[in-house]
């Protein structure tokens, strides 16, 4: 699979509408969720779920504030298989419980989906990801 | 979002076409590809890319040998988020090289994908996972 123009990477990694966020617990292990994110080109952020289930976001969190190395996934699968991409951010995350980043956050969110204008949003921490690294895989023009 | 009864994650997990890896490098950040994989209700296993991608497979035979735990995410996102849903498996992961395991794999492989009929997979190593939590999240019923 030939690697993706970097500016081509980004377009795809800003246009995804969902990504696979892995953080790192501290017994070593991965911990990998599903998120909505929203990414301007330099920062991706994410916004917590309002409840912990299971105790898996404050988990995110927990797992973050102590060690902040994180790896973010888009993809898209086909059966044929030529047509395969993804894009991979690798950086360091950050929890943002409160203030003007995270209040902007919420807007840049709710511009990207319209599903967040149901919800409340104003109590939620955000996760900030300041990317080292963005590469992609796969055919530059899409199937 | 509810959980998903067991038997519905392991269903869902099973005919998922592809599904996130995550592991942890030596430096303790998480690594994380697209994989496809096949899934007998007990064992994921998937087959590495022939050639490394720049080293990628490389490093994610490397973090397993170092470090088994990984982490495996299937899911479907849905603009009615009410639909979407989604499966992760945690468990230990292994490298196997050569013998009847890897060839039952590469059956099973093709077997699942009918992509792989036209690869050449007999000289290529497995990853096999062996579960130690299987969970989901979503409606029971799909969109």
């Amino acid at each position: 699979m030939p690697p993706l123009p970097p500016d081509e990477a980004r377009r795809r990694l800003t246009a995804a509408r969902i990504a696979r966020l892995a953080t790192v617990r501290a017994d070593g292990g991965p911990h990998l969720v599903p998120v909505v994110f929203a990414f301007d080109g330099e920062v991706v952020r994410t916004i917590a779920d309002p409840k912990p289930k299971r105790g898996l976001d404050l988990l995110r969190h927990r797992n973050i504030a102590a060690n902040p190395a994180v790896s973010l996934l888009v993809d898209e699968y086909e059966e044929s298989w030529q047509a395969i991409w993804w894009v991979r951010a690798d950086g360091e995350g950050r929890v943002v419980e409160e203030g003007p980043e995270r209040d902007a956050t919420i807007d840049q969110m709710r511009a990207k989906y319209p599903q967040y204008a149901t919800h409340r949003l104003e109590e939620r921490p955000i996760i900030r990801i300041e990317l080292d690294r963005l590469i992609g895989w796969g055919p530059e023009l899409r199937g």
